[in-house]
């Protein structure tokens, strides 16, 4: 990043297709299905097309939950997405979701047929659903969708920038890593201080607000994300660790981490899941 | 960025509080109060804390669409934050949003009084309480959340990406500018092909994933933000256009778009908000 080599943008930007390296593939600057492919379809209420990614995690420990609850009409099927084979540009996929990212889901209990794309949409589409881990108390609940908003709006600086410059990019610039570094950290901190004397992050009952930031933070501070625990020194981070770890010894959390998961110990990878014997 | 000089990340990074530039007093990796100060509070049922960014008029926006509305209880007192002084740092603000960002809401009319933070949940929030702007049938509500939170999820890599790096960064790089410009386009043309065949983005009826949607794509497509409308071509969506010139004309967007704004033409400026006549 040396100035004397800078870079000069053009008058209008064109893409050069092969100049993105490992994700040449998978990012375009346009969007909409590049190929027919139907999607399958179970006999459950619930069609889920995901993968075990932070956000695909997060609506298979909800609807595991749901689940653990007895909620039988959260019964799902739950298809994997293969991102690095382009399913998501397939044309059944982009029909329930137009942005081409899991997870994507379909409510097929109402009439019409029910989309729902965006995984903080899909928690709060299923929170409502359900009327269960969501306050209904109105300070409860503007609480609960601020960090639920807080987790959505956060992690891209997480996942998009520090884990993409970090770990994923052709080369280790310092400007970007830097950048979001510092941020990544920071939100780490918010969530840390939040948590010094509250149990969950509303208080004391676990909602969705807990499952979408477990799903990225817990990520972070208790699975070595990006090889990166000890660049981030994540275990100063005391509250965030003791309330992930609480959250992961859930049962439901356990079982909905396996969902859609192509890596990782074979003998616990479910890639589809069509019944709770899937993950017995 | 030259591979002659590769950058080689520390074990354990740590914070140079000299080298972000004229952000370095914004951006910090540590969260909290640093100094002690007292918010100001008005009359009205809601106290607004913000600054007139997108994500700050999506909710001067909201609020001004319930006042035409007729809705009285949505009446509300603006404060300025100046983030480039550091008002977001101050004790009071760190209370309400203790991720130190605009805008924060607290609504004095709940017992206990109730605090919002981040843009998305605020105008959830705002939309539920007072039953308007979003879709009470299942279907119509999932697809609201989806756009809802498709905004959330997609302009950090807009303004905290494309802006940054192609706006604001000290350098001009070509490897972030490719990525963001990329994934801006993207996100543009998402928009464009969902607005072929229909007039607002969830259908025939506007609601607060328009107006969150509005904030950000509108101001990118019609106000040459970040002086990039050339290198998007961002002309090229038309029905992106078309959507966001309709809802620009609105009486309560073109006031919501004047609150809290200390830059533009002075005479259309309004830096608090404390009545409607500040408004006339």
């Amino acid at each position: 990043m040396a100035d004397s080599n800078q870079y000069v943008p053009p008058k209008v930007w064109e893409w050069d297709s092969e100049a993105n390296g490992r994700f040449a593939k998978m990012n375009r600057p346009t969007s909409g299905a590049v190929k027919d492919k139907i999607l399958p379809k179970g006999n459950h209420p619930l069609q889920l097309y995901s993968l075990g990614t932070p956000n695909g995690v997060k609506v298979t420990i909800l609807l595991e939950e749901l689940l653990a609850l007895g909620e039988e009409k959260a019964e799902y099927d739950a298809y994997l997405i293969n991102i690095g084979d382009g399913d998501q540009f397939g044309s059944g996929f982009v029909e329930i979701n137009p942005n081409s990212k899991i997870p994507a889901l379909l409510d097929t209990s109402t009439n019409p047929e029910t989309r729902v794309f965006e995984s903080g949409a899909i928690l709060l589409y299923l929170a409502e659903k359900f009327n269960a881990f969501i306050p209904s108390n109105i300070s409860e609940r503007a609480e609960c969708f601020s960090w639920l908003m807080w987790q959505m709006g956060s992690t891209p600086y997480v996942g998009g920038g520090f884990g993409h410059f970090y770990a994923y990019a052709p080369e280790k610039w310092e400007y970007p890593i830097n950048r979001y570094t510092m941020e990544t950290k920071r939100l780490l901190d918010v969530l840390d201080k939040n948590l010094t004397n509250r149990r969950y992050l509303c208080g004391n009952t676990y909602n969705i607000a807990d499952i979408a930031n477990y799903s990225w933070y817990g990520y972070l501070v208790l699975h070595n994300a990006y090889d990166a625990s000890q660049f981030l020194d994540v275990t100063s981070y005391k509250n965030v660790t003791r309330w992930a770890e609480e959250i992961e010894e859930r049962p439901a959390v356990q079982r909905g981490r396996r969902v859609n998961r192509p890596w990782g110990d074979e003998k616990t990878r479910v890639l589809e899941r069509h019944s709770s014997e899937d993950l017995d």
